[in-house]
């Protein structure tokens, strides 16, 4: 039942991080101050064409972190595991430490 | 009465995949595990065409099983079988064992 | 009073198909198995222009018979027959034996 | 006050035909079957301007029989007599005996 | 306080010609009769560019009387004129004696 | 805290011109007759690009009267004096004596 | 936690500048005079292509003050700081001393 699922033109798969309520230390943390909306890129589209028939890449690529807008994206369930697909130019930019 | 569509433009037909509501052992799934809105592709139209009048090719092919978007496609009787016409670049992905 | 229309454009004049209500062997159908939203298609128009002034012929031709989509189309009546005019785009497919 | 109109751009100005309520022979018309929306083609446009500039002429000409839409169009009253304006496009075709 | 305006773009300042109630020979004339909402062009602007950055004239040249839409245009106070802008394109056409 | 605005794209920014309520002879004037909604160029923006990337110039220069639409722009407050910033294409014309 | 972002397309990263609510010599300042909605650019995206693929710079860059819609914008938490994105044709103007 599990299976792997190839995105069809920019769309973008993404596994959301869920970000640890406590620190390391185990202090709970506050919930707002650990919200960030960001997800890890596991498959991407191969990219839609401009008016000219040209293939666009899409803007992100396997393995990225990006940040995520608060709404939109579907959520896909596969497998065990919950992902989203969101349009490349949805996903707002990429996160790096 | 059963006829043979052949999709306009971009247009796809798919047939859905009913997902089993037991294991192959027997065991009752809970609904949620199991729903994963897939199916097999029918038959695909010829495309649209670009600005400068190219045909851009359907992004799936007869065959593949596809996921389809929770809402939309047009429900198509055939014969006695149930299909749906999707546009293409509704269909969010294909999916592989 | 009974004319001739020549659609404009990209429209296509459709006579629709309605379904026996019982078999040839005067079975009753129970309305559901019967429901197919077909149509025979009687006259087509010249085709729309492209963005650099290029006809784009119309997708289906006279004889064809189509699948149409449930909402949308102008009734037309001419002489005693009704019929529906529809863009070509919204015409879902073309249904063969 | 009686003034000739030229119409603009892909404007097409139509007298409605105004069906007899009775046959040749005196006998009234069910209302129904006598009604056709259509209408004489008085005077059109030069037409509206593709993408690169250059002219689309309107696909009406005067003296057309055209099969008109149920809604739209605009009112216009020229000395005595009432007239529609319609977009070419809006111009559901042309109607020959 | 009285300026004269010289319209942007596709815009055309016109003089609303407000109709005579009664004849020359002093008959009062129904409402509906006389009704027709044109105006003299007063200003026209450049006009607006296409695709490619040429100009596209303005369809109508000071001087013309124009057939206006009911409704929209922009109301402007000149001096002690009364005045109302539209788009070039709003516009249904010109009037002729 | 009093700034300089350079306003991007085809923005302009403008100073509205409030008309005096009484003339120079010291006469109260009914308020309607003085109303025009006009102001003067403060400053403008580089122009837009159009669809081969060629930048479009602003429409209006620095120092213009101009006309403005009734309702639209986005007030700006820079020192002690209050502006209003729009797109050149929503400006309805300039103002001459 | 705190992470570096990058944007993307025509995203632009912005710190929005508090303003003082007392000047200097600390006299509380009302708070309509001190209202300027405007902010740093933290960081700015590669941009957007035009419709023949070639990219179109972002319009303001990193260190620009920059003038901000009163709506709009997505608020982003990175580490402790609060930023906002804006797509670069949101931005109003560049604020100079």
């Amino acid at each position: 039942m599990a299976k792997r699922l190839v995105p069809l033109l920019n769309r973008v798969l993404v596994e959301k991080i869920v970000p640890p309520s406590k620190t390391n230390a185990g202090i709970l943390l506050p919930e707002k101050s650990t919200k960030l909306n960001s997800g890890r890129v596991t498959a991407v589209g191969p990219g839609i064409r401009d008016k000219e028939g040209k293939i666009i890449p899409v803007a992100v690529k396997e393995g990225d972190t990006v940040l995520l807008p608060e709404y939109g994206g579907t959520e896909v369930k596969l497998g065990d595991k919950e992902y989203h697909l969101f349009r490349d130019d949805d996903i707002l930019g990429t996160l790096h430490d």
